[in-house]
């Protein structure tokens, strides 16, 4: 007899806003379920039901700040903390067998060789950026290059809120590499960051990048292809962190049924 | 011995303005030629020199009134007139061995039929529209809805200038038809051409349609891709007809050297 | 002795989307203090405490069901919930001296006198939208009207969330009527919703709405100006409820300083 | 008996690209009519017909050499030419009582007191931008800041043509100075021209610039003020020079019923 079970998932940092968006995300995957949420010792959380915090009513799942007293709750376990508390979450996961999405961003080479280390033993998914639309963006911006060819300019126009503290965004540089693989050029020579005064006409092989900076914009990236007499345009605009959290959860429904390895949001989408 | 010779082009309907805009695209690519223009029998500028009609000064080459008076003159017709005419010259065409470039819009099935039939003895090329660009939007269109899947809402926004009789546009239906085909609907059954009063909420599976008309916009088309938290546009915009100037001559170059067979714009670009 | 307290705010339907939006909104201006939180009597929420449910923490302000309850606590009432209700409750506060922010919409012509006789005791200001911006855009859009004139045809392009209803939205047939003020003529006229299939060349005055439905899309208007050679548009993006509520906070605060009378969110913003 | 006659127009640098779009522009005005053309003496367009020249068709004004020759044929003279022929031409049109419309732009400021002082005796109307659309906004936008005042973030976004020499546009740079005047800022203390790297939270006064150069893009300019929950953009796309014609003739027909003095787009549309 077949049947299906939902994904049981734990959530690490799950007071913070990224892990409240992740315990909805996950309260609207029909395939995944909450079993656990974690945070430091020290929150003020601990003990706290996680369904409340998170704004959707009493869920029964309280807050622990150990993992080791969840850790035979859970299948997969979804971090999008920050890069010591990850590293030492894939060694624990990786000894008890359970599976990963990590979305921490800062990671140094040393604690990217640590959970590569860890992708041995059990299924690791980590990524910049966990939101469907973007990713398969980065793919049809390699595509839609790759047809269209050095006839067509390359801009990238991004927006973020008003406290973004670096330009352009990592998605705008991941969208330019996308581009810049495409039509075989080194995106670190052909990026041009701003233009002032007399720059001289365009050269044909730049990839622009503009940056705005505003408001509470979550996130909207536009990459433009222009040539004589007509554009192409692909675009996503991010209107709320749930975009991110969905992502993550659709990695973890994935990756339970890998069995080791280090992938990324490619992987999952089948993208590659 | 080897070596390149332009590609001989000659256009019908050469005083009109998508004809005009054909002549100018022929000038402006390095293996095209125009070597015949040709109008119906009452126009006015039957004689004229068709470079002079097209702004670009005398080029030698006089409009006549007849194709067959310059059947020998020319490798591949440009055809962008009416279903009548472009049918009578489908045959002309495919008994003199010359290939054909259709962009007329229109043709009931019947047209289709005799064209089809033509393209049995000789290469024609028919499209609704030649850019290059719309048609790699296709190609991405229904890779994003194939990887989107059923979980994102999509709706295409179009605008045109304020002379445009039908709505939405033939070049709308097409992208409609590319993201329907990723998804596995028939757009008969999920296009939604209007909303107005009480409509109620979306259903799933619509795919939605909204018309612009105004000034001299040429030509733009968005298709949007929606879900919570984000959305993916991939738009088109056309500055000037000869976006689709360029793209017919580059298919008249490439027909050049085809045998026989009925071909269309993605089959040009080599997206299929 | 002079010094300058809060205003203080009463929320009806506290517990619904808007409410508590609200009552964020009000956390968070300088010079407002929820002093109140109403709901009808059936709902589940009386008795809570309204910070708590609005997901800010505890506030010690607990949802009762009947207004005349907290009369005493309140200078200002905002009401966004549904005409039977809110026509009562303009009765409840123009007997009591208290002033109302109305938000409500679908209210009948005899709605909308009962609100405008209890306005003749006390200050109400009642809007279909509150958020500045898009007050701002229905000036802009008056005047751009009246200096571009007939010469630029206009077309109005709304995006809303997958849930909605009506169509076009109230906000986008307001920015109509404030086109078609400034162009001297009348919506009704001229007002077109939709266009499928050989509708023929638009004509002159015609004030074309396009209707997009689709995600969790808060609200996008885009009002374009077309004429030959340039377009204009003014466009609002609404990515979050709390430019309505930050809207609503801001009349609350301005009405308490009213006596008496019927305003709208022009009044507030000084744009008459 | 009163009646109307067209305002008779002569175009200087006739044979050039803005040349035959005025001329073009001037053909669909129904108030104007082109009574003389002229080019400088070693044209090769000398003595053509300015009406094939500009596609129009043959209207029996030859291209002449010197204004001298037509100098009774006209009200209005149209420049959009060098300095030195604008300055000669404006001498010669003040002594003769011929009204003059400059769209000439790079003059020193010993060219502009020259045309002020030839305003003395004839109208002149001068600008840098003579759409109309474009004009309006810096209206719009002039008032806008004025109401949304500090709460908005201010960025400007512009995209041109690979071509362009300088960034960001003299029409983003005025977009920006009609924006802090209304702010009471000065541009030139809070412009920012670009963002790259750890550059920090955006500053709360400063207006940013984003710059786009590729294709064939005629002028896109869009002004963003974004708050939180919310953004307002007013656009201006232009798709062809008519958008410049248009306006340049608009001016003429005006210019014809003033006396003397020096006059700009603003005056002719009434916007100040």
């Amino acid at each position: 007899m077949e049947y299906t079970m939902a994904v049981k998932i734990a959530v690490t940092g799950a007071a913070g806003r990224m892990g409240k968006t992740l315990i909805e995300a996950i309260n609207l995957h029909p395939d995944a379920e909450l079993t656990a949420a974690i945070e430091w010792s020290e929150s003020p959380a601990v003990g706290v039901d996680s369904g409340e915090l998170a704004g959707l009513g009493k869920n029964g799942i309280s807050i622990v700040a150990n993992i080791n007293d969840v850790i035979d709750h859970f299948d997969v376990l979804i971090d999008f903390t920050a890069p010591a508390a990850t590293v030492a979450n894939s060694k624990v996961c990786s000894v008890n067998g359970k599976k990963m999405i990590i979305g921490t961003t800062g990671c140094s080479e040393d604690d990217k060789a640590s959970i590569a280390s860890a992708a041995n033993q059990s299924a690791i998914c980590m990524a910049t950026n966990f939101s469907t639309g973007v990713n398969v963006c980065f793919k049809l911006l390699n595509d839609a290059a790759k047809i269209l060819g050095d006839d067509y300019d390359v801009e990238i126009v991004e927006a973020h809120h008003r406290h973004k503290v670096d330009a352009p965004s990592g998605t705008a540089l991941s969208m330019g590499e996308a581009v810049a693989d495409g039509l075989q050029r080194n995106l670190k020579d052909v990026a041009v960051y701003g233009r002032e005064g007399q720059v001289g006409a365009r050269t044909e092989k730049e990839i622009g990048f503009a940056t705005v900076r505003g408001g509470d914009v979550v996130g909207d990236h536009t990459v433009m292809f222009l040539a004589d007499g007509e554009r192409v345009e692909i675009s996503h605009k991010a209107s709320s962190r749930m975009s991110f959290g969905r992502g993550a959860v659709r990695a973890a429904v994935w990756i339970a049924a890998q069995d080791k390895g280090l992938f990324d949001m490619q992987d999952v989408l089948g993208l590659k």
